[in-house]
């Protein structure tokens, strides 16, 4: 990853959350589009998800670690293995990528590049809901670095897979991909107004797994530190 | 595995307990809210129990095994894998994690947190259904530790996956998640009353697959161990 | 595989076959009796039979080879890597596992143990496409054993989860699974009047893919030989 | 895959492209016939689609390197990986395997072998998307060849399975598969007179794909030759 200059990696971030929105926000509205039956376009909206993630994360990753999600950068910062500056300049990334992602996907169903999403995703339980799916989200990517790193790409687009059912808020668990959704009055739209809720609940579902997941892990680190010490 | 203390393993058991429950239980919500085609439902309910389970048998079976379900452990405990003391406090992580994570599933959609099941499920063809449910499962974990172990992940939720449609008891295959699936009056849900004759029959499933894989890898197993020992 | 004794190999192809044709049957019935959408159905059929197949091959593959399908028993008699005494036993059992699958179904499902089927599956596009059915099956097969073994699993699932939708007769292509689907009147039947027409289709397109793919691999064969030889 | 001559290079190539199409076609037939819900035959073309690209791709990458697609020929072309009369004769292999596969599919559903499609697919959105949809698919490709060979089957099936959801025109990025496709009056058809707008925005969209992808990867490449240089 150290490989690359700065300027790459924001470039493959920005390519990443580009291409992540638009099959968010494009799969929601060919999926809107063909069926009345909302769970069958939930469906059409969960499989494309899923697919890009392993995809864009496998081909992304060693450039930039392909974060594409502000939230996740966060956590890597405070594990120290970003730097403050850097981690910055990697959510201006995602978030232009993001709304770049929405523009693309508008743009490719001839709809206005830019419309302020009328759905409302607000309320205590919601929120909740986003804070477990960010939850989640670092926890499957703390444990899966830690524990099959070439698996990562297939267990976070697994993970977004179950999230975007089981969880009532549908899984955004990404700031910068919020931020772009509320550019969509589509089906996978958010009202600008409820943001700052979705987006705190991130922020505090991703730290409390940075939390958990280090104490969970410490005794083991521990034991193989001490392990490979030995003469 | 042995490298974490018991502590962690508990933690890890309840976790994955309540993530897999919180995902059974969630997106069975979500999908009878969004469709009223019942198949479509289940197919919503299917898919993100098989990628979940993906999820956590990989990133928490290096800490506890990631059994998630006393019928696993009651196996591993009969082939002396696991300790019966652990074993026990192995159930009743499980237990108390698949009843949080049906509390957590109610909080997220905004129901009551506990919520007796009202749906039947009993008779000699369910209860036969769930013995074949956990019949299957056990071959699988058993017959994957022997001849793939990085794959088991994989092939739990695959057999799951199958197992929830080909089974007419859609395959509880786990008395902690039953269990915990008593408490939810949503899709997934079954009657407490109904809860013994399902774990009686998960039970017997498990243990008979136990002594048939058992006999059917002996043969090698001495071939391979004979082979071994060979100067 | 050499190491299992031929008892072991057959109890392992019955296994498998029982455990393939309950998963065919069973998630059959399930989907039927779920919905009015034969699509769907067809969806719900697919995806637990491609899942159950990563499943089972690769448990039971190191044992027995896991055919599960005398068209497969055929090629590996043919390729001389099966005798043909044991080929015929192999075929025995895959009959026997997959009868015992239908009941296992039925009796999960509350109907009658075995129930001729009445659905008409015939004439030359029936056929040809089951003639295609199992030429590409053979082919994933050879090429997969070939180039990536341990993908096997993955590519007869895969495989077949395609061929489900794009071969007219929703790719049998197996004579013991067609034999046992002649048992059972639900949504995965055939008429046992148009089993002959199946069965050797099925075994016409088999032999031909082994003599395609024998010629399109024997260069490279040759090659990668001749380059082993040196010193 | 240069231990294969010239005339298996162009078999596989044509075969894979027929079974390709042959699935692209054929599981589009059986889901229209199936269902009146676009999208939910939309999922029942996609699956199949995605599934048969891991399956072709790895068993006959090791043969010819399973382009199956003139844009993808066209981009090693000009990496100078494969020789511009070969690159010629790879494209005739695939356009001539794409019709077959389209006459092979209306043979197994009894239509007529070839019937020009009235499915109108034209305009600037259209093209968008088309030219989004071959970039991401080389992008995929190249990014796969670099970081992680062994998944690229797994890497296109993938991409394919979000791009048919995501892109406005469902991603055909292949001008060999668009020509076979123009040959089907069914789901997946394309109006003749449509070929030459998708044909030249797939072309684009690839070519862009090559120069984002080279400039990208650039760094690193150096870096890690010089690495590799130093003694």
């Amino acid at each position: 990853m150290q490989e690359f200059d700065l300027t790459r990696r924001l470039a493959a971030e920005a390519l990443g959350t580009a291409l992540l929105v638009a099959t968010v926000v494009g799969s929601g509205i060919m999926a809107e589009t063909l069926t009345k039956d909302v769970a069958l376009a939930l469906l059409g909206n969960t499989l494309p998800t899923g697919a890009i993630l392993v995809v864009l994360i496998t081909i992304l990753g060693p450039v930039s670690g392909a974060h594409f999600n502000p939230a996740v950068s966060l956590v890597f910062a405070l594990r120290r293995e970003l730097a403050p500056r850097n981690a910055l300049a990697y959510v201006a990334a995602q978030v232009a990528g993001g709304i770049a992602g929405t523009i693309i996907a508008h743009a490719m169903f001839a709809l206005p590049l830019i419309d302020a999403s009328l759905k409302m995703r607000t309320g205590g339980a919601q929120w909740f809901a986003e804070g477990i799916a960010a939850f989640g989200l670092l926890t499957t990517i703390l444990g899966g670095i830690r524990f099959n790193r070439v698996a990562v790409p297939w267990l976070v687009g697994l993970y977004i897979t179950a999230a975007y059912w089981f969880t009532a808020s549908t899984s955004f668990a990404n700031p910068a991909v919020a931020i772009a959704r509320s550019m969509t009055n589509t089906f996978s739209g958010i009202r600008p107004a409820d943001l700052p809720g979705f987006i705190a609940a991130e922020l505090c579902g991703a730290v409390i797994a940075l939390i958990f997941i280090t104490w969970l892990l410490r005794g083991a680190g521990e034991a193989a530190a001490a392990k490979e010490a030995r003469p």
